[in-house]
């Protein structure tokens, strides 16, 4: 299934880059500015292909000003889903998958019991059962169609995956993927930039 | 990863059909009896294999009075896990375990909802919420190691699942895997005995 290697590496980008404000930072001020500025620097990155599943790209359009958004520089990020029907992946992560969520699902009933138990006020109880349900069912695990993109498409190219998001980053150990800190991506990029150069030198 | 058919057909076999009161009646009024009958039943069909993943036997266990299962007829039920860490499944069933657990998820902070805002009494909204949010997150689904296991048995050998399991069933669709109506298993026993003395009269 490992597709043949070219010289040049293959990075896989996730929403949050760009949109999680800690993440984002040494791109720009908002989503818009490290989304444009990104591009900018992939431009000058003759060695690096990147790549974004079209469900991660339509979730980043809904955060930034798509009428900022250079349309030539899009040439520098690539828009490809996993093959979905042809990629297989290691029977055991089911039984991960499975187990992991039975234990939440436990986790949840709990908390929804202690929400029904408890004489707090009602909103205050609602709101409070909606975050800690959140956390118990959501936080830390993959949870939708997009984090499985990341990590299929990551997978299927051979590629670094680059996402703030735990659930996939636990995944991506699991499945073998290559990936980097989320808050030096900046930094790997301009150590990409100086190794490129060296490369063109020689 | 199809493994080279022998002429024997093979079978896969679930707890259910020896627990669940209404699809073992026709092999016994109690799980002892239904397993003892069947056993009886499979050392006179020597066209077909039986297995059950060692997870479902130890269910079956906790079921039956131990010291009336006549081990010697154990020869007839192989005790086998599927190969965990060599076995693939295709991608999109990821994406699937993934899609309805998060619709199921979903489902399940409204059951919580409804029950924090409910003015029944405590004991009988306790009650109600713990059925309704078993009903919304674990029914219908492949839910525990012991469902994977059965799958994924009945995958490695191409062989004919038999549960009453209806998270199972459904998944053995997703899979290809053949399946038998659960009620119909005395009867598919006797229908495969019939066809076994034709082929030794033969």
């Amino acid at each position: 299934m490992a597709p043949a290697r070219s010289s040049k590496d293959r990075v896989v980008l996730d929403t949050s880059l760009f949109v999680n404000p800690d993440v984002r930072a040494s791109l720009g001020a908002t989503p818009t500015e490290a989304l444009e500025s990104f591009l900018f620097i992939a431009a000058q990155l003759p060695i690096l292909d990147f790549y974004m599943p079209p469900s991660i790209f339509e979730e980043l359009m809904n955060f930034v000003d798509r009428d900022k958004i250079p349309g030539d520089l899009l040439v520098y990020l690539h828009q490809k889903s996993p093959k979905r029907h042809e990629l297989k992946t290691p029977a055991y992560l089911i039984y991960e998958l499975v187990e992991e969520m039975r234990d939440r699902i436990n986790k949840g009933l709990r908390v929804a019991e202690k929400a029904v138990r408890s004489d707090a006020p009602l909103n205050d109880n609602i709101q409070d059962l909606r975050r800690k349900y959140r956390e118990a069912l959501r936080e830390g695990i993959i949870d939708s169609k997009e984090d499985v993109d990341l990590l299929l498409l990551a997978m299927e190219l051979d590629a670094l995956l680059v996402t703030a998001d735990q659930g996939a980053l636990k995944w991506a150990d699991k499945l073998g993927i290559r990936w980097l800190i989320p808050e030096k991506f900046k930094e790997y990029l301009m150590g990409s930039m100086k190794k490129s150069e060296l490369i063109e030198g020689q």
